[in-house]
């Protein structure tokens, strides 16, 4: 964190808090509510938690007006002071913002960066040492980009995105606005595509690109793969985790939030507001439909067609009780077969 | 896609197909046979495709000449050019090449790049901005490496390899002709080998390396470690795609396909023709024999000694059922010894 | 492997060892048991290895005495010298040492690489082309940076470290003595904090870092990610392979072992001594006792709070065999139900 202190007074005006009697308070930072930490703000959000807030050693806590109210009841001596918010975690992400550091490079374009002289760059860029940006790629005003980056040719990148170090762009891609994109991410690297003659394998050339939308996170060492012919497509406000493959001609819809190691395979259709959990595999060519929320490393064999929740797999086990369980699946139809014979004949016999 | 436009006669002279009295029709690309798109050319490879022939937007149909004529029997009037091949999609492979862009760095070196004075440079190399290689490194004629790669000493690269952007190839690896590694792909790190003292873990060195055939793909982000003693070897013609693991001392057989997200345990010996579908798991030590086709997400605990389709898991269910499901598998032992039971006693008492 | 050569007598001068009567005898590197090598040194630790040792090609092995004795019992002619050690595998690993290549860059910083002025640099530093080390960044004596790594402002990198290629280690990451970091791996990336405002999702500034004790492992190309509000926190000598994901504030205790592929999502705690198998997945806010293996794709969903092994999943089946048992799954309850149902019929009108 860097060193700012502000007044809870500046840090109300900032974010549209009412810092009522207390704007003196001096502010070094933001914590989590418990234990909490002096001189910072908290935030609490969720049922039961009017003893977490009074107890809380931080400065001030973010919260609904009904749980101050319960706080206030409890009547506590030394509490923080309690700041009002209908939606206290989004308050609170507007305080963290305040104190977060700038991991941007600095301002200007770094003297080792790569330029090709046909690249067109916006105002205010951040472009780190070592990047290289060829020809005829473009780069929105205000926009990052970490050490090492390397955007390819024809590769467009909106506005205010911040791109940290070591991120590979891939020629004709193109990606909106205020993108947030985490180191060793690739994006528009060839997809899977082979065809096999009968005696060896032979790379398909995939033609296609891939498309980004506006306000997108994507994680680090994540791979979204270019389509094949047509493009994969990342709609608006997708956020998805690290580690992750997104292949070719895949089409994820706006706002679904996919965690870290999920795989997705060619040509399958996520719907929007989905979430993926972690290391959940995607099916190539299967459709999952707008709302669906899959736990976490789940399989998705066939197409998800109604909203609402899904899982797979089955949970851990004591090593003993799982050979125990493997031994119960592999003799499970054998002694179900040998109860249902035994049922019937004494059917028949009584 | 360039802009380069090519007659059909131009296309058909370059791949061996006959464009019969069509040569004139101007070709701007390729597309997927539906809906297709005026200007391309697609192709047709499977059962029940006539009417999505006759009905495709796309300029000319590359299909077999059994399917052809089921085409012509539909008459319909304004129907794509048909392009007869015995193997469509291997033909329409070559067409897209025509009119693939090409994505590797402008020839020659680039200013930025540092080669140590002892590496071994073929002719016709491309080598983008802020590469690295190292000591008696040598890379053959036709090569390319991208933007940010780092080439280890005594590494060496065949002809014609095509490596793309920030990719490290690390000391004493080798790669055959015509290699195709995508962004980020590491090869030759460290093997996880760590020895036990009782109190604490001790690095074991790696001294093996990794040799890598002709004509293999690596994914983007995939790692494949060094040999600890002795090599990790990919065969000739192997295609890896992104994000996989391979470990230290594995052996793929020619031929082999392995999805994204796979990860191969150390000294594991996968066969020729094997396909990996994603995630799956290959635990260390094992083998798997030729002509082995493992599923999506399949653990694969024990050798494989026969040919053939495997699969494991449990697909996913909506998380009610599932939870029913789990319940299900703690009381199933329980539930099958009572029923048991009560038919022996039954058994004995009548 | 490099091309040196060494007496017996100088192995054993070097490493503890006592070459007896061989001490002339040169070495050229190290080798496994079987088939062994030549003018190599292997060792021996496991249970019936004494006709392993006795037919190894290996010049000299190091196994215990009481192997050495059963080896010596057996009497073959020309059989490998007998290097005795209490432990094997660690005095292997001390010999291998003397003959494994150093892929460290060579010693002094590259004049391709970006060093700001506020750095602080150590003694004897090996700093590879096209690095870049932020402002205020330090890095302590004796460290290698492999080319391409990005060192952020204010991180701190302890002694002797071993960084290799294309590393990105964020800003304010700190990082003990010893660190052994493999290509591409991400240190410090931001955590997937996402709030949502019933509209859309925004992001959550991670304001946390990342600690990682002395001597500790971290593969290529994973990613741990840093705190949102407090740190995530890796212990001395932790071993992290490849592609693995750390979200943020995990807490990983001393000497855990992480195979490939593991996710472990945030807030959880790892105990100390843990094994975690490949391709692992561990569910957030929960935690993991010391001492607890887990194998191989297990689902760790709930907190394991007794050492021991845990495993889950279903393995791998011929398809067929898979279909059939998923066919059973769906019908299970229904067929155990009506079993239950005919007995207890049966038992009353008995």
């Amino acid at each position: 964190m860097p060193d700012a202190s502000l007044t809870l007074g500046e840090v109300a005006a900032a974010t549209g808090l009412e810092a009522s009697d207390h704007a003196d308070l001096v502010i070094n930072g933001v914590c989590a509510l418990q234990p909490g930490q002096p001189g910072c703000i908290a935030f609490a959000q969720g049922k039961k938690l009017a003893e977490a807030v009074s107890g809380s050693d931080a400065a001030a806590v973010i919260l609904t007006p009904e749980l101050a109210a319960q706080v206030q009841a409890l009547a506590v001596v030394g509490m923080p002071v309690l700041l009002l918010a209908a939606k206290p975690q989004l308050a609170f992400v507007q305080v963290a913002g305040l104190f977060a550091a700038d991991d941007r490079p600095d301002l200007g374009i770094h003297p080792t960066a790569s330029v090709h002289p046909s690249a067109s760059l916006g105002k205010d860029l951040r472009i780190g040492p070592n990047c290289s940006i060829a020809a005829n790629a473009s780069i929105g005003d205000g926009s990052s980009l970490g050490a090492g980056c390397v955007v390819g040719r024809d590769a467009k990148i909106g506005p205010n995105a911040d791109i940290a170090s070591n991120v590979t762009i891939a020629d004709r891609v193109q990606i909106g606005a205020r993108a947030l994109i985490l180191p060793g991410a690739v994006i528009g690297s060839r997809g899977f595509g082979n065809a096999h003659d009968g005696q060896r394998w032979h790379a398909v050339p995939q033609i296609g690109t891939v498309i980004v939308g506006d306000d997108v996170e994507i994680g680090a060492n994540t791979a979204i793969d270019r389509g094949a012919l047509g493009d994969t497509v990342i709609e608006d406000n997708v956020r998805i985790d690290n580690l992750c493959q997104i292949a070719h001609n895949v089409h994820i819809g706006k706002r679904t939030a996919i965690a870290s190691g999920v795989g997705i395979a060619g040509s399958a259709r996520i719907g929007q507001d989905c979430m993926l959990g972690g290391q959940v595999g995607v099916n190539g060519h299967i459709s999952i439909c707008d709302g669906a929320v899959i736990n976490g490393g789940s399989k998705v064999l066939q197409s998800v067609e109604a909203p609402g929740q899904y899982a797979s797999g089955v949970p851990l086990m004591p090593a003993m009780a799982w050979r125990r369980f493997m031994a119960l699946v592999n003799r499970l139809e054998g002694r179900l077969k040998a109860l249902e014979r035994s049922s019937r004949q004494k059917g028949s016999s009584t």
